[in-house]
């Protein structure tokens, strides 16, 4: 159940940014100054709204935030900044707030201009059907390829956490405050516990950092990529830094596993456990590695505890570890011990775990405290559906 | 046409390795000890037999090489080492040589030991029927997902070079002198020129660098991933440096590009041409992403000249260019300049050229000296049916 957070309203509307006329555009409004932060696409190329929400949000104060499905304005040079400018600054002008307060969030085809007139045309309208409810309405607005829209909550002492993300393809985030972050992947928070700007920012940072930057579809980073959370105070609740971290954690790992389900042509979340390196960064890099692979993607797609190409994948991290030492199991069985495999019996009761819609893939690769959990998913024919006939 | 080259014979039998029957092992012998060189895979899970090769290849002189299909001896422990052994000392025994004159190579499954017993009963045979032309059946023999086998050769002076591949998913190699290379991709060599050991080796390492190394079909490094040569100096003939690395290029490159365009479900060879920065090193870092891409491959199998994804997956590269000075090409036909899409007109004749078998993608992002060429494939439904199965 999702729990009501103060200060907040939402709403959405179609402006026909969409081919199909589904609601494409979404507003989210703080009713008074909202203390905020952001993580954004390390890409280098990155959308004219990324470069917009990513200066304003060094203010450290946001009144809105207006996201839009349909069209990602990236690639799209002077023309797409000016239209990510225009079409915040009519929904500041509705608002009556300073259009610097407006964060501004796209995804959906690249290389396309927003069609600012359109979502100008539908601002009053956006202000107009504000209520604190609308938070669902905003989740499906934001959709492009997901199946569902995405949305969790957690309690925050006597304060709440609210999150909506959407995200189904493009997904290997790589997010960072300003300067750092990457996938299409867009997130938004809102909380109405009572929090400092560095606060905000800094348990943001290292909650994406175990959840979204620690997610992965396809291994492709968009230029699109956005997390924005505002804090509105109205619960009149402090937390430490501890609770805060730890709600945030549960929000944007709910959502990031939620992103990785509804992944192109997904049928099964898989988590990558590596244990046992020297330290986390080494074992971030070997679960992101197998967890990026194709041959261990397509593998679990076919239900194959192939643990040749789990191991096979490790090794080419770049992180050294003895092969010979090495165990992985599949959820509670063993498959592969002291670097050889145990067996067809193994296996079979291994692949049976496969058809599971989610599972744990351990790989311990020896006595080191450093350990990382990475999701990915299947890769089949759905992903490749998808995405060979995406602008057609 | 192949080229005889003097002082080499080739042979090959069933072992029953793999399960249909089809030849498996395969044995090319030099009449007298030939100087060698090798490159082997950079891949921390490395097979038996890459092992024993690249220890037996140090010493610079080598009269055999025993290679098989249908098992890999990948992950097999102890058992997979002397499994290796074995065979080539019962292939030594049958020449007369010394066992560590014989390199070893496999490819196929990962993770069974080898059936030494099986290459040992057959080690007379293959002695008996060794003949200078069968190297067409030395080529059939280690193919194993390969819808052809893999041949080419070059004049090197008054000499010959003969180049005998195989591999077809897997691929991205990545190979290096003993201590570094990577993909299953196996590459033999035969020269009867007459060459120093060490501008063999310097000389293969330069080659491979910008073919084998520049290349991928799936971007997964194999535990296996072997280039032998060996030169016979039979044909007298001493090449100049120069020659040498041009005739290494021209066999390598024609294998790599062949086994690109048998990549596991491929229809289409897409040649990466990155230009314009700093140096070759960040284009091959650029070139190596986008190359890699899954977005970009898939938009490929769509024949959709997604240049977005283009230029999204160069901005992730961690190399520094503007992208709004970026032009990209399909063949003769631009698709963006300075950063922006020229439109559908444009887009629509360069998904004409991505009908054609090979085309170049040409993304000059800067004004820099440094560039690079990386050959990759589309993907598909044919990679995902080849390995969402390949066990069973």
């Amino acid at each position: 159940m999702i729990k009501p957070v103060l200060g907040f309203r939402f709403s959405a509307t179609s402006a026909r940014i969409r081919k199909d006329g589904r609601v494409d555009v979404a507003l989210a409004v703080a009713d008074q100054d909202a203390v905020a932060a952001g993580v954004f696409t390390r890409n280098l190329v990155r959308a004219a709204p990324v470069d917009v929400a990513l200066a304003r949000v060094r203010g450290g104060v946001a009144r809105a935030i207006l996201a839009n499905a349909g069209c990602a304005n990236a690639c799209t040079g002077r023309a797409g900044l000016e239209a990510t400018l225009e079409s915040t600054e009519a929904v500041a002008q509705a608002l009556g707030v300073a259009p610097q307060l407006v964060l501004p969030a796209s995804t959906g085809v690249i290389g396309q201009v927003l069609p600012a007139a359109r979502i100008a045309e539908r601002a009053e309208e956006l202000v107009e059907m504000l209520t604190p409810d609308g938070y669902e309405q905003f989740a499906r607005a934001i959709c492009t390829t997901d199946r569902w829209p995405k949305l969790a909550s957690a309690e925050l002492g006597s304060a709440s956490l609210l999150g909506i993300a959407k995200g189904a393809g493009m997904i290997h985030p790589d997010l960072s405050a300003p300067g750092e972050l990457h996938a299409t992947m867009l997130a938004f928070l809102f909380t109405d516990a009572r929090v400092s700007r560095e606060l905000l920012e800094s348990c943001l940072s290292e909650a994406v950092d175990r959840t979204f930057n620690a997610c992965t579809v396809d291994g492709d980073t968009s230029t699109n990529d956005t997390v924005l959370i505002l804090a509105s105070g109205a619960a009149e609740y402090r937390p430490t830094r501890e609770e805060l971290v730890q709600a945030l954690e549960q929000v944007c790992g709910t959502l990031a596993r939620s992103m990785v389900a509804d992944g192109e042509g997904t049928e099964h979340v898989a988590e990558i456990r590596v244990r046992g390196l020297r330290d986390t960064d080494e074992a971030r890099r070997v679960a992101r590695t197998v967890a990026t692979s194709l041959l261990v993607k397509t593998a679990l797609f076919g239900k194959d505890a192939n643990w040749g190409r789990l191991l096979a994948a490790a090794g080419r991290a770049g992180v050294q570890f003895d092969p010979n030492a090495a165990t992985i199991s599949v959820g509670d069985v063993v498959i592969v011990q002291d670097g050889v495999g145990l067996g067809a019996e193994a296996e079979k009761r291994a692949n049976a775990i496969l058809k599971h819609p989610e599972y744990v893939i351990e790989l311990v690769l020896g006595g080191g405290s450093g350990s990382f959990s990475y999701l990915t998913s299947d890769l089949g024919h759905g992903y490749v559906d998808v995405n060979a006939g995406y602008r057609s």
